[in-house]
Protein backbone atom coordinates (compact mmCIF):
# COMPACT_ATOMS: atom_id res chain seq x y z
CA UNK A 1 0.00 0.00 0.00
CA UNK A 2 1.41 3.49 -0.79
CA UNK A 3 1.71 5.55 2.29
CA UNK A 4 2.60 9.22 3.37
CA UNK A 5 3.43 11.23 6.49
CA UNK A 6 1.60 14.93 6.47
CA UNK A 7 0.82 17.84 9.09
CA UNK A 8 -2.79 19.01 8.74
CA UNK A 9 -2.14 22.92 9.97
CA UNK A 10 -5.02 24.70 11.72
CA UNK A 11 -8.37 24.82 10.35
CA UNK A 12 -8.41 28.60 9.41
CA UNK A 13 -5.09 27.53 7.38
CA UNK A 14 -7.43 24.98 5.47
CA UNK A 15 -9.73 27.35 4.68
CA UNK A 16 -7.84 29.71 3.32
CA UNK A 17 -5.63 27.46 1.23
CA UNK A 18 -8.84 25.71 -0.25
CA UNK A 19 -10.13 29.07 -0.96
CA UNK A 20 -6.91 28.78 -3.93
CA UNK A 21 -6.67 24.76 -4.06
CA UNK A 22 -10.32 24.97 -5.09
CA UNK A 23 -9.91 26.73 -8.34
CA UNK A 24 -5.91 25.99 -8.88
CA UNK A 25 -4.60 22.64 -7.66
CA UNK A 26 -6.40 19.39 -9.12
CA UNK A 27 -5.88 17.52 -6.00
CA UNK A 28 -8.58 19.87 -4.12
CA UNK A 29 -10.74 16.52 -3.38
CA UNK A 30 -7.95 14.23 -2.79
CA UNK A 31 -6.87 15.56 0.74
CA UNK A 32 -6.98 18.51 3.11
CA UNK A 33 -4.52 21.24 2.78
CA UNK A 34 -1.49 19.71 4.44
CA UNK A 35 2.60 20.09 5.16
CA UNK A 36 4.37 16.70 3.68
CA UNK A 37 6.41 15.59 5.54
CA UNK A 38 7.20 12.05 3.98
CA UNK A 39 5.94 11.69 0.18
CA UNK A 40 4.09 8.80 -0.84
CA UNK A 41 6.27 5.73 -0.67
CA UNK A 42 5.04 1.99 -0.34
CA UNK A 43 5.46 -0.25 2.77
CA UNK A 44 3.34 -3.79 3.34
CA UNK A 45 1.51 -4.36 6.56
CA UNK A 46 3.74 -6.25 8.20
CA UNK A 47 6.52 -3.23 8.23
CA UNK A 48 3.52 -0.53 8.45
CA UNK A 49 3.52 -1.99 12.29
CA UNK A 50 7.26 -1.05 12.67
CA UNK A 51 7.13 2.09 11.25
CA UNK A 52 4.45 3.28 13.65
CA UNK A 53 6.27 2.52 16.68
CA UNK A 54 9.24 4.17 15.31
CA UNK A 55 6.83 7.13 14.48
CA UNK A 56 5.54 7.17 17.82
CA UNK A 57 9.06 7.29 19.40
CA UNK A 58 9.46 9.85 17.03
CA UNK A 59 6.48 11.93 18.29
CA UNK A 60 7.42 11.42 21.67
CA UNK A 61 10.68 13.28 21.40
CA UNK A 62 9.11 16.10 19.70
CA UNK A 63 7.87 18.97 21.58
CA UNK A 64 4.79 21.43 19.79
CA UNK A 65 6.37 24.36 18.11
CA UNK A 66 4.92 27.06 15.64
CA UNK A 67 5.09 27.76 12.29
CA UNK A 68 4.88 30.81 10.46
CA UNK A 69 3.65 31.75 6.92
CA UNK A 70 4.52 34.98 5.64
CA UNK A 71 4.13 34.81 2.05
CA UNK A 72 3.39 32.66 -1.47
CA UNK A 73 6.52 30.86 -3.29
CA UNK A 74 6.43 29.07 -6.03
CA UNK A 75 8.80 25.91 -7.32
CA UNK A 76 9.10 27.75 -11.08
CA UNK A 77 10.10 27.17 -13.60
CA UNK A 78 10.96 23.33 -12.55
CA UNK A 79 7.01 23.03 -12.02
CA UNK A 80 4.20 25.36 -11.87
CA UNK A 81 3.29 25.00 -8.37
CA UNK A 82 2.41 28.04 -6.05
CA UNK A 83 2.53 27.30 -2.01
CA UNK A 84 2.02 29.24 1.51
CA UNK A 85 5.88 29.10 2.23
CA UNK A 86 6.35 27.75 5.92
CA UNK A 87 9.26 29.42 7.16
CA UNK A 88 11.88 26.53 8.07
CA UNK A 89 12.69 26.50 12.06
CA UNK A 90 14.80 23.83 13.63
CA UNK A 91 11.87 22.03 14.94
CA UNK A 92 10.23 21.31 11.52
CA UNK A 93 13.52 20.44 10.09
CA UNK A 94 14.29 18.08 12.80
CA UNK A 95 11.19 16.48 12.63
CA UNK A 96 11.29 15.84 9.02
CA UNK A 97 15.10 14.98 9.06
CA UNK A 98 14.24 11.95 12.26
CA UNK A 99 11.05 10.83 9.73
CA UNK A 100 13.68 10.47 7.57
CA UNK A 101 16.40 9.08 8.87
CA UNK A 102 13.74 6.26 9.88
CA UNK A 103 14.87 2.66 8.83
CA UNK A 104 12.65 2.91 6.38
CA UNK A 105 14.53 5.40 4.54
CA UNK A 106 12.08 7.27 3.23
CA UNK A 107 13.11 9.00 0.17
CA UNK A 108 13.07 12.71 -0.24
CA UNK A 109 12.85 13.50 -4.42
CA UNK A 110 14.40 16.86 -3.55
CA UNK A 111 15.56 18.74 -0.65
CA UNK A 112 13.00 19.58 2.57
CA UNK A 113 11.18 23.11 1.41
CA UNK A 114 8.45 23.41 4.34
CA UNK A 115 5.19 24.15 2.49
CA UNK A 116 1.46 24.12 2.09
CA UNK A 117 0.55 23.48 -1.60
CA UNK A 118 -1.99 25.71 -3.25
CA UNK A 119 -2.27 25.82 -7.12
CA UNK A 120 -0.04 23.11 -9.09
CA UNK A 121 -0.60 21.69 -12.53
CA UNK A 122 -1.16 25.22 -13.89
CA UNK A 123 -0.06 26.51 -17.59
CA UNK A 124 2.34 28.76 -17.88
CA UNK A 125 -0.54 31.60 -18.35
CA UNK A 126 -2.26 30.35 -15.67
CA UNK A 127 0.49 30.55 -13.63
CA UNK A 128 2.00 33.78 -14.38
CA UNK A 129 -1.74 34.98 -13.94
CA UNK A 130 -2.33 33.83 -10.38
CA UNK A 131 1.07 34.17 -8.45
CA UNK A 132 1.31 37.26 -10.16
CA UNK A 133 -1.78 38.08 -8.14
CA UNK A 134 -0.89 35.98 -4.95
CA UNK A 135 2.67 37.31 -4.61
CA UNK A 136 1.32 40.94 -3.93
CA UNK A 137 -1.11 39.46 -1.29
CA UNK A 138 -0.22 39.67 2.15
CA UNK A 139 -0.22 36.04 4.18
CA UNK A 140 -0.21 36.06 8.26
CA UNK A 141 -0.44 32.84 9.69
CA UNK A 142 1.11 31.52 12.89
CA UNK A 143 -0.30 27.84 13.87
CA UNK A 144 1.30 25.50 16.26
CA UNK A 145 1.82 21.93 15.35
CA UNK A 146 1.57 19.43 17.83
CA UNK A 147 1.01 15.97 15.87
CA UNK A 148 1.33 14.47 12.49
CA UNK A 149 -0.51 11.73 10.78
CA UNK A 150 0.04 8.69 8.41
CA UNK A 151 -2.15 8.34 5.44
CA UNK A 152 -2.38 5.73 3.05
CA UNK A 153 -3.36 6.29 -0.54
CA UNK A 154 -6.96 4.52 -1.98
CA UNK A 155 -7.42 3.52 -6.02
CA UNK A 156 -8.72 6.87 -6.86
CA UNK A 157 -5.94 8.55 -5.42
CA UNK A 158 -7.62 10.27 -2.49
CA UNK A 159 -5.72 9.76 0.97
CA UNK A 160 -6.92 8.39 4.52
CA UNK A 161 -5.78 8.90 7.45
CA UNK A 162 -4.11 5.88 9.58
CA UNK A 163 -3.04 7.37 12.64
CA UNK A 164 -2.56 10.42 14.08
CA UNK A 165 1.02 10.64 16.13
CA UNK A 166 0.59 13.30 19.37
CA UNK A 167 3.80 14.99 20.47
CA UNK A 168 4.55 13.45 24.10
CA UNK A 169 1.27 11.88 23.95
CA UNK A 170 2.23 8.42 22.09
CA UNK A 171 2.02 4.80 24.22
CA UNK A 172 5.01 3.15 23.08
CA UNK B 1 -15.88 24.16 15.50
CA UNK B 2 -17.97 20.89 13.88
CA UNK B 3 -16.54 17.54 14.50
CA UNK B 4 -17.60 14.02 14.06
CA UNK B 5 -16.46 10.55 14.93
CA UNK B 6 -15.98 7.18 12.42
CA UNK B 7 -14.44 4.01 11.24
CA UNK B 8 -12.66 4.37 8.32
CA UNK B 9 -13.00 0.41 6.80
CA UNK B 10 -10.30 -0.84 5.12
CA UNK B 11 -8.94 0.10 2.40
CA UNK B 12 -10.88 -2.95 -0.27
CA UNK B 13 -14.13 -1.78 1.48
CA UNK B 14 -12.87 2.14 0.86
CA UNK B 15 -12.42 1.06 -2.70
CA UNK B 16 -15.19 -0.68 -3.37
CA UNK B 17 -17.64 2.01 -1.89
CA UNK B 18 -15.77 4.32 -4.00
CA UNK B 19 -16.40 2.65 -7.00
CA UNK B 20 -20.51 3.59 -6.33
CA UNK B 21 -19.41 6.86 -4.15
CA UNK B 22 -17.93 8.70 -7.34
CA UNK B 23 -21.30 8.52 -9.59
CA UNK B 24 -24.08 8.13 -6.70
CA UNK B 25 -22.59 10.18 -3.79
CA UNK B 26 -22.15 14.18 -3.73
CA UNK B 27 -20.39 13.87 -0.70
CA UNK B 28 -17.87 11.36 -2.51
CA UNK B 29 -15.19 14.12 -2.50
CA UNK B 30 -15.79 15.22 1.17
CA UNK B 31 -14.74 12.66 3.19
CA UNK B 32 -13.17 8.79 2.55
CA UNK B 33 -16.17 6.08 3.02
CA UNK B 34 -16.58 5.62 6.69
CA UNK B 35 -19.16 4.03 9.22
CA UNK B 36 -20.17 6.84 11.23
CA UNK B 37 -20.16 6.72 15.45
CA UNK B 38 -21.24 10.59 15.91
CA UNK B 39 -23.12 12.68 13.70
CA UNK B 40 -21.75 16.01 13.16
CA UNK B 41 -21.60 18.73 16.31
CA UNK B 42 -20.52 21.51 17.60
CA UNK B 43 -17.64 22.04 20.08
CA UNK B 44 -15.42 24.61 20.97
CA UNK B 45 -11.84 23.64 21.66
CA UNK B 46 -12.19 23.85 25.63
CA UNK B 47 -14.29 20.94 25.19
CA UNK B 48 -12.27 19.11 22.77
CA UNK B 49 -9.80 18.12 24.77
CA UNK B 50 -11.97 16.77 27.60
CA UNK B 51 -13.70 14.51 24.83
CA UNK B 52 -11.02 13.79 23.40
CA UNK B 53 -9.63 12.13 27.18
CA UNK B 54 -13.47 10.28 27.07
CA UNK B 55 -12.79 8.98 23.77
CA UNK B 56 -9.00 7.71 25.26
CA UNK B 57 -10.31 5.89 27.61
CA UNK B 58 -13.32 4.59 25.54
CA UNK B 59 -10.56 3.13 23.33
CA UNK B 60 -8.69 1.84 25.57
CA UNK B 61 -11.66 -0.37 26.92
CA UNK B 62 -12.71 -1.67 23.33
CA UNK B 63 -11.07 -4.67 21.56
CA UNK B 64 -10.38 -4.97 17.84
CA UNK B 65 -13.59 -6.62 16.50
CA UNK B 66 -14.77 -8.19 13.35
CA UNK B 67 -17.87 -6.79 10.89
CA UNK B 68 -19.53 -8.22 8.39
CA UNK B 69 -20.99 -6.64 5.22
CA UNK B 70 -23.63 -9.36 3.23
CA UNK B 71 -25.83 -6.99 1.27
CA UNK B 72 -26.29 -3.21 0.55
CA UNK B 73 -29.84 -1.80 2.23
CA UNK B 74 -31.74 1.30 2.01
CA UNK B 75 -33.13 4.37 4.06
CA UNK B 76 -36.33 4.79 1.40
CA UNK B 77 -38.69 6.21 1.58
CA UNK B 78 -37.19 8.19 4.06
CA UNK B 79 -34.11 8.73 1.70
CA UNK B 80 -33.11 8.17 -1.15
CA UNK B 81 -30.10 6.50 0.44
CA UNK B 82 -28.00 3.18 -0.27
CA UNK B 83 -25.53 1.80 2.10
CA UNK B 84 -23.57 -1.09 2.61
CA UNK B 85 -25.05 -2.61 5.67
CA UNK B 86 -22.65 -3.71 8.65
CA UNK B 87 -24.53 -6.55 10.34
CA UNK B 88 -25.03 -5.25 14.26
CA UNK B 89 -22.71 -7.04 16.77
CA UNK B 90 -22.48 -6.53 20.19
CA UNK B 91 -19.05 -4.61 20.12
CA UNK B 92 -19.88 -2.42 17.50
CA UNK B 93 -23.11 -1.25 19.15
CA UNK B 94 -21.66 -0.83 22.55
CA UNK B 95 -18.92 1.41 20.85
CA UNK B 96 -21.46 3.43 19.62
CA UNK B 97 -23.23 3.38 22.80
CA UNK B 98 -19.79 4.60 25.12
CA UNK B 99 -19.47 7.98 22.69
CA UNK B 100 -23.32 8.82 22.93
CA UNK B 101 -23.29 8.02 26.82
CA UNK B 102 -19.96 10.88 26.62
CA UNK B 103 -20.70 13.73 29.54
CA UNK B 104 -21.12 15.39 25.56
CA UNK B 105 -24.64 13.70 24.79
CA UNK B 106 -23.45 13.56 21.15
CA UNK B 107 -27.59 13.11 19.96
CA UNK B 108 -28.75 10.90 17.54
CA UNK B 109 -30.70 12.14 14.92
CA UNK B 110 -32.44 8.48 14.40
CA UNK B 111 -31.92 4.90 15.77
CA UNK B 112 -28.37 3.49 15.35
CA UNK B 113 -27.94 1.79 12.09
CA UNK B 114 -24.52 0.66 11.40
CA UNK B 115 -24.02 1.36 7.84
CA UNK B 116 -21.38 2.94 4.55
CA UNK B 117 -23.24 5.00 2.36
CA UNK B 118 -22.48 4.62 -1.19
CA UNK B 119 -25.66 6.38 -2.52
CA UNK B 120 -27.46 9.52 -1.30
CA UNK B 121 -29.52 12.39 -2.47
CA UNK B 122 -30.79 10.37 -6.12
CA UNK B 123 -33.99 10.91 -7.65
CA UNK B 124 -36.42 8.50 -7.01
CA UNK B 125 -35.50 7.13 -10.91
CA UNK B 126 -31.95 7.23 -10.17
CA UNK B 127 -32.61 5.33 -6.74
CA UNK B 128 -34.65 2.53 -7.83
CA UNK B 129 -32.31 1.78 -11.15
CA UNK B 130 -29.03 1.93 -8.31
CA UNK B 131 -31.43 -0.07 -5.70
CA UNK B 132 -32.52 -2.50 -7.92
CA UNK B 133 -29.08 -3.52 -9.57
CA UNK B 134 -27.07 -3.40 -6.14
CA UNK B 135 -29.59 -4.93 -4.21
CA UNK B 136 -28.77 -8.13 -6.89
CA UNK B 137 -25.28 -7.77 -6.73
CA UNK B 138 -23.56 -9.94 -3.63
CA UNK B 139 -21.23 -8.50 -1.41
CA UNK B 140 -18.58 -10.28 0.76
CA UNK B 141 -16.50 -8.13 3.14
CA UNK B 142 -15.00 -9.14 6.63
CA UNK B 143 -13.26 -6.51 8.29
CA UNK B 144 -11.12 -6.22 11.66
CA UNK B 145 -12.08 -3.19 13.49
CA UNK B 146 -9.26 -1.41 15.53
CA UNK B 147 -9.36 2.20 15.53
CA UNK B 148 -11.86 4.90 15.14
CA UNK B 149 -11.02 8.69 14.00
CA UNK B 150 -11.97 12.32 15.62
CA UNK B 151 -12.63 14.66 12.73
CA UNK B 152 -13.55 18.34 11.97
CA UNK B 153 -15.27 20.16 9.34
CA UNK B 154 -13.59 22.50 6.81
CA UNK B 155 -15.71 25.71 5.31
CA UNK B 156 -15.94 23.74 1.74
CA UNK B 157 -17.77 21.08 3.46
CA UNK B 158 -14.66 18.39 3.49
CA UNK B 159 -13.36 16.89 6.90
CA UNK B 160 -10.16 16.86 8.50
CA UNK B 161 -8.53 13.70 10.98
CA UNK B 162 -7.64 15.18 14.15
CA UNK B 163 -7.31 12.32 16.09
CA UNK B 164 -6.54 8.88 15.85
CA UNK B 165 -7.72 6.35 18.71
CA UNK B 166 -6.39 3.10 18.57
CA UNK B 167 -8.12 0.03 20.98
CA UNK B 168 -5.94 -0.62 24.01
CA UNK B 169 -3.25 1.80 22.09
CA UNK B 170 -3.78 5.14 23.72
CA UNK B 171 -1.60 7.21 26.87
CA UNK B 172 -4.25 8.42 29.00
Amino acid sequence: MKYGITIFPSKPIQDEANSYRKRYDPHYSLIPPHLTLGQSFELDEKSVDVLIHELKIIANGTKPFSININKVSTFAPVSNTIYFKVEPNKELLELESKIHQSKFNIEREHAFVPQITIAQKLTNDEYSDVFGRLNMNEFKFEDVIDRFQLLYQLDNGSWTVYETFVFGRELV
